[in-house]
């Protein structure tokens, strides 16, 4: 069975995964798209041979789609998810799930009155290879119970237009989501510590950052976000347990000798960093769909996320520590 | 464009092909499926919802047929690729091209005649991303000219039939042609070292074995070949230039420190080292059937990969230093 | 030259400085030995040829000592220290240099009314060779201005007198010195974290803890504290600047396959890791007596770090962040 | 007790041993120092106090020599070792012992002669920490039997008076004793390849060199020896038994990451690599010569490696697989 997809937003991210639904996963074809930008939409879907309409209204209804994917900006998501849910078809929507805790939880409930998960929220790092073996051995019990995570975020640069809350909403997210995944265990309080700012920023940017989590359970997770590192785009996460500690690898890379170095290349892209991680996760999507069984980030996920950053944007400002207000997971996502 | 395939050899690998091109590869399907086990080929083709063909001519002469992979056993390929070459269909051959030097020498005739390329065989090491990102460094001349290579092919064991020749021709066979393939270069001599063997062995057979190959410009080549290392799968290799090294990254996996050890896992399986490399193997000779255009590995590699094993395993038995007899690669080949 | 030590305290750490000065140090001998036990200050003298007295400050006034070296218990420093500064003498002093601020400062008084230095304190890993290198990198400017740091220290297991203070006066505080020095900066307030605990440990005792300390030019350092980590002696630190990153290497070691792992040791006990550290340390010490030019850390390192470890542990009481009331380092000690 | 020394050869080497005598190593004093160049000697014996001698001889004689260390040139050495063991005295002798097997055997018949051993030789790379943790692993079992023994040894570049045997005397000599060392097993035979060579040398060198050795246990070394890799000095080891491998750790260098790579230094200079492995190994042979019993590399050591070398060369003249003809270990050198 190929499984019809329907595209809402055909801007960067959502061409990509136009390109990777039609050349890369199996079993799935575009069949509709639509954009703000009509020319945009036509050209996308023309390059697949699919139909490009109007609204994301035309598509979310459209015979020839089975489940949408959502990529238009943050705050048109909410529109397109809960439409796709009232027509009882699956939808995966790119982070965020909505920009505010109020959308994130009418979702829910109208996912939850439709009485099985339809959404699936795009955090992408769940199917990065190494951050799935580091879970595999923290779930082995290995390492033993998790009292602490460290991570680093660090992009090269950043435009200008990137402010200080993006630091939360749109880098220190996948951490976010990556911990509380990783743990099993939610985010209860956030603070923020603003290091002395690096010289290589805009003026309004406080850049680096570093956020402070707790977690329910008691563990203390560390977010360094550092968006103007210059040497290159830089993942680091270390989980300690009781009796041991797990590292996510650096990227497969080959080791030159040459000039009085050893060394290898860090990479400078994010893109290049998650490729396989964004392929993975759209296969798993459409195999899912395929066999009638959303079960990736779940909107509850997506509401938990804008609940932190919102409590994480908060302590950036305030200086102090701030409750997310996370109650307990409902028994629908459980 | 959706390629037809038809597949010739429904075996472990041939399944394992059907799989790949139906539930990984983007842009194929399987249509024709044949064994010289009906019942094998009638089930592995309902899986994917093709036909089930007799013989293999049957597969190459059918009409929603438009390109041929062949994973017979050995001794048959060449029947296959010749008919493929016949009806002017592009054929993925599974190593070896043919068991003796003489058949591959018809194939490269009857591609020769044909005007252009149609064979592709599959040694994946060559889609593999460590041995691609080895091949870059050379590439950019950053290690300077190669003056040696040194390789080591280790497997956890290997059952009681494999026999010391199979050292060659299955297991550093893919040393063979990545060495030639990295280094743009050919091998002109072959001799064998014979150290002591394991006891964790069959009794008939020589393991390790040391292999050791000099090219057209006067590289060394030094593989070692261990099948019953018992420790795991691990395949190295090290480049060494005019002014610097390159050596081929091992997996990324996460490192873990408990109980007085800092460790990270060496795979067991073949299968799990190559896994992607496979993918994207079929994925670009899709894609290049499609595009009109084959570009892997040619029947000129096939062939010389089988006079190199040819004269090794002479060395094998002889002690001695034995040529390989190859010349020039033809101007079709280039 | 030989350069003649007295020892004012025979304990293990004195006993292994006795060793190290007879059979690893060049240029100097142990020429007198008091221990509060006056048997255990005899034998150890004895072993070494040495002469044992009654107390510090026979060993402080004896003519044949040139330098004296202390590691009498905390509490009874600050008086042999003050005895060597009044007879002119040089002194090694082991952390901590008093056991109150207020006994540092009239160190600090004594030694500069002397007029030129005579104190070190032993914060041995200054001396250690990846500290050491790691300095270099900083302060060739190849990572930039440093913006953070990113400590770790492990130990093993502690016994059951350790309490949570002794978190930060005995473990932190080398994380305090060595931060200190690697930035030429000082640390102005301190915040401690407190994960939830591990249950491999004593009850009255908060491990892991997280220090949280910021620098007089901003730069934030984080230092994890945990000191029944179960598997091993593990010391870590990053430093993050403004265009890259340096890490403390691990301790050299043989890389180990066998049985579907690579691995290699982590070592069990602080002593095995800083072993060299220690010997390079009263080595250096000695040469530099014989040069008649102390130049180590100094009466005020000694100084902030007991005044960093009280806002420390006031900081771990109150969950709050304290101000360690560090002013300008005095041209004395520049 | 001190152990007085002294040194005959104030060359490059034999100042070095001087200085390392006098301000590193504890327990030992230089008492005498002679050189064919007398103004030499007297200044190296000046720097430390000690007299200068005319020749060799007085230095043997003289009351205030408790051991002597041979520094000359190559040539001189059998003499002075001769010497020292006609007098009675412990004799540490840089490599080579001698350079003749003939003379290597004179020694041999002396030493055993007057009853217990006398004499060192300086393979310095016994007593590095790297290859001791790589024994203690082999010794341990851990990677079963030993089968194959893979090295590497490249300087960045040599000097024009370095020629093509000099591979063999002075480069892979260090690899020839090591592995003699490491498996407790004698090389019996030498074969030698020669790659094409690098552009980076001067016309009459073959540079690299493969050097292939059989063991009398039939275990197979190949030492890579590439005096001009322009890149650094770097010297490589893996040992592959018949469970494991292990390998020689590269020192400890803290990773930097800036301007998208990550890297670590590569030494450039030998003294830097093995700076610890000359200092642990004349601390050892004092502390042996204080305790009355040499231990280290013996006369056997240095006899084996000459007659290797000279097997070596004459398969690198003529391409031939050469026997070293070593037979047993005498039981005096068990």
């Amino acid at each position: 069975m190929t499984v019809n997809v329907g595209v809402i937003g055909a801007g960067m991210i959502g061409a990509d995964h136009v390109r990777r639904l039609s050349t890369i996963v199996s079993g799935a074809q575009v069949t509709a798209v639509t954009d703000i930008d009509a020319d945009r939409a036509a050209s996308v879907a023309a390059g697949v041979g699919a139909r490009s309409l109007a609204t994301g209204q035309e598509v979310i209804d459209a015979a020839d789609v089975d489940a949408v994917l959502v990529t238009s900006w943050g705050p048109a998501h909410a529109e397109s998810v809960l439409g796709a849910i009232a027509a009882g078809k699956p939808v995966f929507c790119e982070k965020p799930l909505a920009t505010t805790a109020e959308d994130c939880h009418k979702i829910i409930d109208a996912e939850t009155a439709h009485g099985r998960r339809l959404v699936q929220v795009g955090f992408m790092r769940r199917y990065d290879a190494g951050y799935r073996a580091m879970k595999q051995v923290i779930d082995s019990g290995e390492i033993g119970t998790p009292l602490m995570v460290h991570c680093a975020h660090r992009n090269p640069t950043v435009p200008e237009r990137y402010h200080s809350e993006m630091a939360t909403h749109d880098t220190a997210v996948h951490e976010i989501d990556t911990v509380r995944w990783l743990l099993g265990d939610e985010i209860v309080s956030a603070q923020v510590l603003t290091p002395r700012r690096t010289s290589h920023r805009f003026e309004h940017l406080q850049d680096p950052q570093i956020m402070l989590f707790e977690t329910a359970e008691g563990a203390r997770v560390d977010v360094e976000v550092f968006v103007n590192c210059q040497y290159g785009y830089d993942i680091q996460c270390e989980a300690v347990g009781e009796t041991g500690t797990v590292r996510l690898p650096d990227p497969a890379a080959p080791v030159v000798r040459s000039a009085g170095r050893q060394s290898g290349p860090v990479l400078q892209d994010w893109k290049d960093r998650f490729a396989e991680a964004y392929d993975v996760e759209i296969q798993e999507w459409v195999d899912s769909v395929a066999a009638g069984a959303v079960s990736g980030p779940s909107s509850w996920d997506g509401y938990a996320a804008a609940m932190i950053c919102d409590a994480n944007v908060e302590a950036l400002h305030t200086g102090e520590i701030v409750s997310t207000g996370l109650k307990d997971r409902p028994a629908f996502y459980a």
